[in-house]
């Protein structure tokens, strides 16, 4: 007996197709001609009837509509148990002013997102009496849904946009961007949708792994600029790229991992299109691309 | 030349469905049996080329993805010219996060509203040199995107939840709960998605109007007690009922007015199924029950 992983969101903040943007991918995805995608999250559950979901993304009411695992049950009853966020971006953090309903959960962060979060009234929606907001140390497990263990850790990244100020370290290690580690039955999964570099500390922890959900932001580092739809890269924005010998593919590939998974894809990203060498080129290098909806079982 | 309105999302806050609810509307949305809708914004144009959005409702990212005439025209180029905010409320603020990438437009709200937004750093992802914020008085008339001017007034109605004290003004008359009056080629329509009650002179003011949209979110006063869903009345979430003797379908009986489109209905709601004696009953009595997509021209 181990988990369930779905993906209920595929995409970086924005969604593909994202609001404002006339790039070849949020067109192809206007007119129907690649899968439009939703924003960053994963829903996962180790006995099928009790879920978490890790990160809220702004899409969450779609994608809960078309998860039926996660259909309420009764007039007020849902298997929805407890929301893990691992940073306080807009795209992880907004879907929790839709889960406002008078619903209890648990609202799992370390202690600094958790004090981004309270420093807006507007989460106040999340009284008090129903959401615990639990404060989680980095590296101590806890039982987040039961049979399924979870395990915080930093990873190279930085505050909200948001929140950046005239300086921003964008490889800064501590509550402010983290991934999650996953144990249930033996099996060891990890979720790290946004990362700066994989550094060797963070290689070692994921080596030998079941599952790994990696942040697929970005195909080249400088993709945003070269396509004049924004003025920084990748690693300003505290994500390494897939391609190139600094990139993610390069990165993982001496690592022992039973799946690989990519998400928190840029709407620019060209892996999005089925049909581009860049997707040919991941998946040559064993990594499948992650799609809203789709079920991936360590 | 007069002006086109779009009804972007129909539903009051939570959608249908709504994410935890096993209502019968919400089972019956899930299963495909009756029309899913989103959450309460209104798209509106003088000129065909340049719009407005009235609120931006949490789900306003597949609100836009679903409205050709909204869409990008080029790489970062979009016909949104401007947002106006009619409270605070979630489902009229949340989708403001959505608009953050980095897009020029104009947020008209009340000082009041402004400022119930500003006290969320959050929304600073909404940058100041991208999206300007007005402040805009009540009665003063503004244009609000090209050939169309916009009036905001006050409506009987209260802070938002996430906002409330112990004691709760319910039928308050300021800066937190406004209706809009659109004016454009000798045409006048009105907006008004939230409205604890039709007072004689907000009577006096639609009278006469081509077009008026209004709260239509619960079908009778204590819908949410009798349903076992909630412990709120209709007054005390600050929204009069459609029917009843003290109802708006009552109330709006004896105005002249061209027009009349329920909006902002919740999922409790039994107008929503478009088989129920009360649509049959809205609907006999003059009322157009707005639907998602629903193009309306005065």
């Amino acid at each position: 007996m181990g988990f369930r992983t779905r993906i209920l969101g595929a995409a970086a903040g924005g969604g593909l197709p994202q609001w404002n943007c006339g790039c070849g991918n949020c067109r192809r995805a206007r007119a129907g001609a690649i899968a439009a995608q939703t924003q960053s999250s994963l829903a996962v559950t180790a006995n099928g009837r009790d879920w978490a979901i890790l990160n809220a993304s702004p899409d969450i009411r779609v994608q809960l509509a078309a998860c039926p695992a996660l259909a309420p049950t009764g007039p007020r009853e849902v298997p929805l148990r407890a929301v893990l966020v691992t940073n306080g971006d807009i795209d992880h953090v907004a879907g929790l002013l839709t889960l406002r309903e008078m619903q209890p959960f648990k609202l799992y962060a370390t202690a600094g997102i958790h004090e981004v979060i309270a420093a807006n009234p507007i989460f106040a929606a999340l009284k008090s009496d129903m959401v615990r907001r639990e404060a989680v140390a980095l590296e101590a497990a806890f039982e987040i849904v039961p049979g399924l263990r979870a395990t915080l850790f930093p990873v190279p990244g930085k505050v909200p946009l948001y929140l950046e100020g005239e300086v921003v370290e964008t490889r800064a290690m501590g509550e402010q961007t983290v991934g999650v580690r996953l144990d249930a039955g033996g099996l060891t999964a990890f979720y790290v949708p946004g990362c700066a570099a994989l550094t060797g500390a963070l290689a070692a922890r994921v080596e030998g792994a079941d599952l790994v959900f990696f942040d697929g932001t970005l195909w080249t580092d400088d993709e945003m600029i070269r396509l004049g739809l924004g003025r920084k890269t990748g690693g300003r924005m505290g994500h390494m790229a897939m391609s190139g010998p600094e990139g993610s593919i390069a990165a993982f590939a001496p690592l022992r991992i039973g799946r690989k998974v990519f998400v928190h894809m840029n709407n620019t990203n060209p892996v999005l299109d089925p049909g581009s060498p860049e997707r040919a080129e991941a998946e040559a290098a064993g990594w499948i691309i992650g799609q809203d909806g789709m079920e991936i079982t360590p």
